[in-house]
């Protein structure tokens, strides 16, 4: 009856795609490496947007626009911006099409060749800073606290849905400020907005911390995280905010006169989430069945499906629903009375479980006349039958428990993954055989990290932070250490 | 005090620049035609974007998201399409810089060429038909009624900020029907919402019509449209929405089976507005003294400016500034207490007027023992002392009348500069002394239309919905016509 999805244990990988595409997400595109979300997909980006936007806007943030495309000279300017993103960009080289004179149909125009090659945006820190320079003169100007909902391309050689697309949709954050402190502060205070976003709208729990030199965003003096804990053991970046100290600031000479009259360079952030953690949100708390999306993002909360036996009571029951619909409504639950008769319950209902829809509500003829209606719980399956008097209230109250619940769930499994290795052997056999977070020592070089990489193909997401100072000796090299950090293998 | 505007009498378009600069809606950009949409613009977008998408979902769509990038080929495929695009295309060829060898710093890497150019859509129709295709076999499937919010890239060769930008942001519906009354009734349903919008959010009075042959969308059947006129007497398109007929399904081979199992092409619709819609709203609306922005989309309605003798009841008048705005909060008017001191009230009254802020109250210290506040409209500037008893009341009815006023002025004007010409002579001097829109014969050939736009730069803005049949003769042939069109230079 239900569509099929392959199970976790099967092919976890090919159950996630399957969970995107049929669950209604995301669709693959004709154009390398970009996907099409679909409606569903959209509507919880939306929803995700929404609780994020006004996050930023309530931290004192104001949206702009910036251009899409980045002159190629601009984006020389910081060397290791450019290096970072130099291998993976889209580029413009031209501005008209024409017909072949030859007759082999449309061509590019070799007229319309631009005098300096565009790149499409894989981030917008530079052509920003080049517009800042003209925003800025004096102190009063600072703080500038703009954020950017874009889409932004990285040609990506192996893509997946939603993971890692050449063009995806985010929200870039640029902040210029007068001191490092201040800029710093920023940094952590949009690093906590992540976090209570993930962990009380997504129900993901995350561990705040900071990366490596090897694992820093190009062009950063530091990049902080938040990293989240997928069901078969990987680690996935959920997202980053960086302290960019005065490279930007530098590279397109943006300086402010202080209090005092003196010159400076202005002091700089960035920060952003995407369209990645649909796919983060899928893989912490899906199951065979399909989606589990969790209550305060999902775009339908509640779901009802009257149950016809032939046309029994019909227009009773579907009054009765849209009725009960309105009510919820009226309190604020977003609810799908779904009336149509195209398809029999049975398909409704695994539809539903498929996309994840936090709690169903079944109402036959013999509910009318009980008052009653059959609640059930997508993410663990309970079923019961109540009263309608104060269904409202029930309602609401369920899906606060069930965003507490998969919380706790999530967070119980992430706890239970996270395990301290004293010795390579350790290491390696839990990579391989348990997954998840490993805490252990490294000898703080990069070439260690990189040889740890090669050999395991784990990375060191990132040192939490508070971590606790503890003496030690690198899992790999052998040299001393100061502090555990967390390996993992991620996405 | 305030900031330099050049008068609309003196060079109207110097004085359209100068309200979108510093009125803080919009920057020019490093990159050529594209502009930056400053946070106080883009304030303005969201507004637009709140209303017109709920607008677009209870009237049942939904939103979703398409690449960016279009493979050449799919471009070519419906042949007046790409016709009426090729010559302004961003093309991308390339997917990677490179060091140059010869030491002339960062290059694009000539061997990473893409096997086939992505052009960067100047809109959507066919990777959107060509995801349709996988998406609709039956008549089951339809009607799918999809909108995107996206930026597009059209490489105009003359650029202004808002009315005509190489990058813009908009949204594009684009929707698919069983039947051509369905696709019909989808369009001009999505014109209706248009001119709604139009004129119950942006106070602008539009005038609904169909395009001619040549003023068509490239590769519609037919093009609706509404066209606003703006204080210099030029039209302004505002928004348009195209009856696609079956060309794209046609050229994506999008078919479905009906109830009888007979397989038919799918009719399509397409229907977009832009950010243009912020110039329309400047030029309509604005005096010399800035920006004059309507109260249902104006980011700042009120806005409340605290009046200090020095330090005299400074604390008393903050707190009742921060109780006034609390309480028109509440009452959902969107308000800005400016307790600054950084700058002096004239200063602020300069700027919220520039801003176009619809109703600025300011207070001082006799206001606090007679409980009352100063009121001044933006729009005609009228100020009068009001008592703070029923404030909100007075404000929100405020805020109706000058929506209200603001839409009869222009409509006032708009009706004023519709006129009648029915000789060659008086069209020219027309066009010439009064501007506005010209109701005139014409022989319906686009050889004549194409004449009357080299000789006056004069077009055919619309042929109106429900236009009264009348025989006369062309104002250039003298050929027989049928009914009166309506001409106009135009944006």
């Amino acid at each position: 009856m239900s569509k099929e999805i392959t199970s976790r244990q099967e092919d976890y990988s090919q159950w996630y795609n399957d969970l995107v595409i049929k669950g209604g997400l995301a669709d693959y595109s004709a154009v390398r490496g970009c996907m099409v979300i679909k409606p569903y997909g959209f509507a919880l980006w939306e929803r995700m947007q929404d609780e994020v936007d006004r996050m930023f806007k309530e931290t004192g943030h104001e949206n702009a626009y910036f251009p899409l495309f980045i002159p190629k000279s601009f984006f020389a300017r910081e060397a290791a911006h450019v290096e970072g993103f130099a291998k993976e960009c889209a580029v413009v080289t031209h501005y008209r099409l024409m017909n072949d004179p030859q007759g082999s149909g449309i061509i590019v125009d070799p007229e319309a060749q631009l005098e300096e090659e565009l790149i499409v945006r894989p981030t917008s820190e530079t052509i920003i800073w080049n517009t800042y320079k003209t925003w800025i003169q004096s102190y009063r100007d600072l703080p500038l606290l703009i954020n950017q909902w874009a889409n932004v391309v990285r040609w990506e050689m192996r893509t997946r849905l939603f993971l890692r697309t050449a063009e995806f949709l985010w929200q870039e954050g640029h902040t210029a400020h007068a001191t490092a402190e201040e800029a710093m502060a920023e940094t952590i205070q949009m690093l906590n907005v992540y976090a209570d976003f993930a962990e009380n709208y997504m129900a993901l729990p995350v561990i705040r911390g900071v990366k490596t030199e090897s694992e820093r965003f190009a062009g950063a003096i530091d990049t902080y995280c938040i990293e989240a804990l997928m069901q078969d053991g990987k680690a996935l970046q959920s997202g980053t905010s960086h302290f960019l100290g005065q490279n930007f600031a530098r590279a397109f000479d943006v300086k402010f006169s202080d209090k005092n009259n003196q010159l400076d360079y202005v002091w700089a952030t960035s920060w952003g989430v995407s369209t990645r953690l649909i796919g983060a949100l899928v893989m912490a708390h899906s199951d065979d069945d399909g989606l589990v999306l969790p209550p305060r993002i999902a775009p339908i909360q509640v779901v009802i499906v009257p149950i016809y036996k032939g046309n029994e009571k019909k227009d009773l029951l579907e009054a009765k629903g849209e009725a009960l619909a309105k009510e919820l409504r009226q309190a604020g639950i977003r609810v799908k009375f779904d009336k149509s008769d195209n398809a029999r319950p049975g398909w409704k209902f695994a539809e539903y479980e498929m996309k994840g829809v936090p709690v169903r509500i079944a109402m036959g003829p013999r509910d009318l006349e009980n008052k009653t209606v059959e609640l059930a719980r997508r993410d663990n399956k309970e079923k019961k039958t109540i009263s309608t008097d104060g269904l409202c209230a029930t309602i609401s109250s369920l899906l606060e428990e069930i965003h507490q619940a998969l919380y706790n769930k999530a967070l119980t499994y992430r706890d239970q993954h996270i395990t301290r290795a004293d010795s390579w052997e350790e290491f390696e056999k839990l990579l391989d055989e348990k997954g998840g977070f490993i805490s252990a020592h490294w000898d703080g070089t990069a070439q260690t990290e990189e040889a740890i990489k090669e050999k395991t193909k784990a990375t060191i997401r990132c040192i939490p932070l508070d971590n606790p100072k503890e003496e030690g000796k690198c899992i790999l090299t052998g040299k001393p250490s100061k502090e555990r950090v967390l390996f993992a293998r991620a996405y």
